[in-house]
């Protein structure tokens, strides 16, 4: 039977779909072409045509890690301190799909700490997520929601916060349930704006 | 020549700082019998007999973390705030060698994820920092140095902080240098106790 376009677009969101299932499981330590393969029930050699090498794997996984966190459902409708804090709600493991993504974007700190070039694009990754952060923190002020002082700073301890928070969340899930991680964020903001 | 117990001692020592050396490079991701045969300067064959499968390598090389880790030094004197603002400097990476530590630990946080068993001990571990922290808390607010308030919840904001600091200055060192990653754990402590 031919191929068509429709059956290589399908394949490819298998592949995806069996990727992100790996890295979700085991993260980017137990990411190989065998696991790949089992989650997909395809065989190993099937997959060495998509990827031929370890490095193009993981590079790909890369991709789908960046994909999936622009095209995850952020909350909207906020506005000044609303919007700051829907945007530092939008990072957390608050549900099964953003404690999948979370745990994926911290196993890929390894894989990236570990190349000059990767770990040069997270750091303006964060970088710009921080300015994201900089200018509702600046709404906030406008509106006399937050009080004077430098919105960056604020931006990036906020962002240290809730960073930390994933990683502690992430460990223990009974410790750090939704619940809690929400109370922690408006303790620290509330600390902000006294 | 007959081998000595000094011998085998000296040997294990080598071993040990080619592990860590590997791991501040390449990170666990990086972390090969071959790669710690050639930072030291030894042959494959030769650390099979101390490491027989790459498991017992990352074993080896996550015992090492700890134990430098109980090991290093620690800021002492303090009291009260001082001595709960000491904790929190003693985590983050304002030396070279508290960066490769801290480097170590975030990039071990895949493998230990990956490990119900690990995940558990890490959980632990950081359930029990948070412990030490809170009977530092505790122990200002008897002091007066901090207004009262559930000093579990206050630990557990400072070890968030704290912890996502450790990431964005490993990323971006240039953004994160030592007296700016001071600066902003002296605002958050200054926001608690207001």
């Amino acid at each position: 039977m031919a191929r068509t376009k429709g059956d290589h677009e399908a394949r490819r969101r298998d592949v995806s779909e069996a990727v992100w299932r790996v890295l979700a499981g085991k993260g980017f330590t137990g990411l190989t072409l065998r696991a790949v393969a089992a989650e997909l029930g395809a065989t190993t050699g099937l997959l060495t045509h998509y990827f031929p090498t370890k490095q193009a794997l993981v590079g790909y996984a890369l991709d789908i890690l960046e994909q999936r966190t622009l095209g995850r459902p952020r909350r909207t409708g906020g506005d000044g301190l609303a919007a700051f804090r829907d945007a530092l709600l939008d990072i957390l493991p608050l549900t099964a799909a953003a404690t999948d993504s979370n745990r994926i974007w911290v196993s890929s700190w390894d894989t990236a700490l570990s190349d000059a070039g990767l770990s040069g694009d997270y750091a303006r990754k964060y970088a710009a997520g921080r300015d994201r952060l900089r200018d509702r923190v600046a709404a906030a002020q406008q509106l006399g929601e937050l009080p004077p002082g430098d919105p960056g700073a604020i931006a990036a301890g906020a962002q240290a916060f809730v960073l930390g928070l994933v990683v502690q969340a992430l460990f223990d899930p009974a410790a750090f349930p939704p619940e809690r991680q929400v109370a922690m964020l408006d303790t620290y903001l509330a600390a902000l704006t006294r």
